[in-house]
């Protein structure tokens, strides 16, 4: 049952006056649901309950953690077809991308759970002391990882449940020993409400403390920035624009005490062809590009909204294949009008920049919030001069580069500004000859692949999903896979210390 | 011999016309060279040369970085008494402690070569694919560390070699495979480009790229400003106050690329005295802590400058006691006239607060940049309502804040801002009452000591040594240890990548 209210701790709480309702974009209309906007005296409210909270889940044993996160995943699946059907309704997504979505949530919090049941993840390290040692003895040190303290998580726009209310930054916070407030993201209030309310059951079943997870609701930003510069918030997780998460970053770095914000932002996630490539296998490079653009109608952080190649007797009847078959795939609706307006507004900007061909375009689309799914062409000379090409476009909308030598195309990747991830499709023969663009490449990203597409961020703990500004804001930490949990905690070293006040892992 | 000139890469150049000496604080007086601040010229050439040297350096083996930073370590050894004595002619310090810093420098720079042979620093996580799962292949994924890029460091004044040109930072950067530009303090200049002198002869023996090393002259905060505010810088690190830290976390902060800033400034490390610890052995303490608060003339910033303790029958005379101790340890000289007018103007800011009793300084020095040591003491309730109280006053000063419950004390510990350490002297009778204290520390400290004294921060891979702010910038991260290496690198993954591409420490 969906009642608009905010979860302020365990208790549902909706005395503000302002509201909002989120769309199906898909038929175009409101959904039913009026969401409150929280109070600034119910904000206070959540923040005081999450510190207090923090006193005793921080000393919560890592077994008990792992009960907490479980449940919550329990919780999330015997929400069954409700939480699909919401998800779909304010979305637009399909049913199965849904229940796939739902699969990856439950196991980024499973995967959290076992990890924290050991202690290993603290990277623990004893330096015995030498008492006798000359010409001062030396102390016996003990190092460990401890949670930093309430956490603000922003749900994102383009993953209702992954990236949301129980998505990886959550799971990872409280696995770290934080509780977490939650800005709902105003899109997808009720699919967020929902998952809060798993979260809250969790919490009660498990006896965690009132206030290790809250779930705010608001549209605008200034329930977000009230969070954010709260002195008792002690860490940031975002995942959406780089406008929106540039103005967190910096209301964060104005703060008395400036804390860590996590931003993951905007990518294009240059792809670069070779000739080689082109010539044994164009088609079956265009028909995995065309999937890639248009998967999950182009709102990935990871699709390839950028494609490099060096001018072959291949360039021309690929880039036409490639946009033949992209939009021959059927257009698919987006997130919210929003989104929709910005995919238009943004890839109108692009195409009509000098020098760029539209190669093809959806021209019928089924409703209003579909997306018109578009590959363009450009040289490597105009590309590189013109910064506003350099930008994301979010949606399903790719720009190939069309450079006249190796030099041009190294420059080009010079000329970008960070990104999540860089693909290079390749064969067995260029091996010898990638070095340059490798480093080129690996200077501007934080995950490189060969011979497949960027789209797909696998959970491990092998991930990175992060790199140089603006795809993220630290490009020192993952967001995706377990070493997520390392933005939440710090170092803290204990010297000296008697072994029975020891925690039970720092022992010998 | 001492030029003056700033290290351009490794060309020795000084074209500016801004120019100072520094002072030798026990005579008095000016040393006599003449020290020039470089151009913008000449940083942009050190940096641009910076930026150039990264794309080799980089890619150079651990082992053969490893090589250079011994034949640092080597050529700093070889500088022999001209580095002593130039040490000692520009902070005061007795040639004791010249040498004794000396070794730890050395000290690092060999422990972070023997660190970087092998690349398990890297914390590479390999996770072998499976081409075969359902529903989706899983991708063979490898992670690993690189470096961030060119890192600015300013020189400390407190450790002219330790925390300096050669120092914590510059050996961990280098370590990590990022070339370092020195901003050199301008108290200790001509320690600084000895040192820099040091460093050149290593990068010129080992072949290692021309920029990897440039060492800047400088007074005042243009010269540093501008080099934080570079586009090609990637990194900053920085030991000094909290105003200055501040201002280049700002700037950092406000860059189109924010980069990470690494500021360890000020801290007052609260240690807790039990009544029973008093009880049992007040004067061996106060002999203990006399030491500690004159180690070095207090210009540590693990000094103990707030002793916190609940009224009982021994806390008068243990303060008492305290004050007699401290002030019969003969006055040491100060850095640096600077640094002994900002002793006396916070120590009397202190000291004049409502409610504050000088329980003992000196009064008679030995000349002018002479610190006179002090101990006072404060009721726990005119502590708690004075922030004034609660800042660093660097020197040998100490406050005893005497509170009148264990609650007071608690409440007095949850008022202070972050802290690098905290210490607790207590008897074995204590322990099962301490946790609230100990709870209270932790979230306020990032290293706690049991029975025995903050100052002495050894370098080891389980030390932390930073804190919540402003203790440092960023509490995720240690200065010292070899731990501080991860400062300079973010993680790095490569996807479905050929083996005969991958480094051979990503190989299976």
């Amino acid at each position: 049952m969906i009642t608009g209210k905010n979860y302020i701790g365990n208790r549902l709480s909706g005395e503000g006056d302002k509201t909002h309702h989120t769309v199906n974009p898909k038929l175009n209309i409101e959904n039913p649901t009026e969401f409150v906007e929280a109070t600034p005296e119910e904000l206070e409210e959540a923040v005081s309950l999450s510190e207090k909270a923090f006193q005793t889940y921080k000393k919560i044993s890592g077994g008990k953690r792992a009960v907490f996160l479980n449940t919550i995943a329990d919780e999330i699946d015997a929400l069954g077809n409700e939480l699909i059907q919401m998800y779909c309704a304010e979305s637009g997504l399909p049913e199965g991308r849904a229940a796939g979505e739902r699969g990856r949530t439950v196991f980024q919090l499973r995967a959290f759970a076992k990890m924290v049941r050991k202690d290993d993840w603290r990277q623990n390290v004893i330096d015995v002391g030498q008492p006798d040692r000359n010409p001062s003895p030396k102390p016996d040190l003990r190092k460990t990882s401890i949670p930093l303290g309430p956490v603000v998580v922003f749900a994102a726009s383009n993953f209702p449940l992954a990236f949301s209310t129980a998505g990886g930054d959550t799971a990872s916070a409280l696995a770290a020993g934080c509780p977490v407030i939650i800005k709902s993201h105003a899109m997808h209030s009720g699919t967020g409400e929902l998952v809060a309310s798993a979260i809250i059951k969790a919490v009660k079943k498990t006896g965690m403390p009132n206030g290790v997870f809250s779930n705010i609701t608001g549209r605008g930003r200034t329930v977000g920035q009230a969070l954010v510069k709260h002195p008792k918030i002690k860490a940031v997780g975002f995942t959406g624009s780089i406008a929106g998460g540039r103005a967190l970053f910096d209301l964060a770095a104005q703060r008395n005490e400036p804390i860590p914000v996590f931003t993951e932002m905007g990518s294009i996630n240059p792809v670069v062809i070779t000739s080689n490539a082109l010539d044994s296998r164009a088609e079956e490079i265009a028909t995995q590009y065309a999937g890639s653009i248009t998967l999950g109608t182009g709102q990935f952080c990871t699709k390839p909204g950028l494609i490099l190649t060096v001018e072959s007797e291949w360039t021309q009847v690929f880039i036409k294949d490639l946009a033949k078959k992209t939009i021959s795939i059927e257009a698919q609706c987006m997130l919210h009008p929003n989104i929709k307006d910005g995919y238009v507004e943004n890839g109108n900007l692009v195409s009509q920049q000098k020098g760029v061909t539209v190669m093809g375009k959806i021209d019928t689309l089924l409703g209003e919030n579909y997306a018109a799914s578009q590959v363009n062409a450009v040289s490597g000379s105009d590309f590189i001069s013109n910064p506003k090409m350099h930008s994301e476009v979010f949606g399903p909308f790719s720009l190939v580069v069309i450079c006249k030598d190796e030099k041009e195309l190294i420059s080009a990747i010079n000329h970008l500004e960070g990104q999540l991830t860089g693909t290079i499709m390749a064969e067995e023969s260029d091996k010898e000859t990638l070095g340059e663009v490798v480093d080129a490449l690996q200077s501007r990203v934080g995950r490189i692949i060969f011979n497949g597409v960027p789209t797909g961020v696998e959970v491990s703990g092998a991930m990175t999903h992060g790199g140089p500004y603006p795809a993220s804001s630290d490009s020192r930490f993952t967001s995706v896979g377990l070493e997520a949990i390392k933005r939440w905690v710090r170092p803290f070293t204990y010297q000296g210390w008697p072994k029975e006040m020891l925690p039970d892992y720092l022992q010998d």
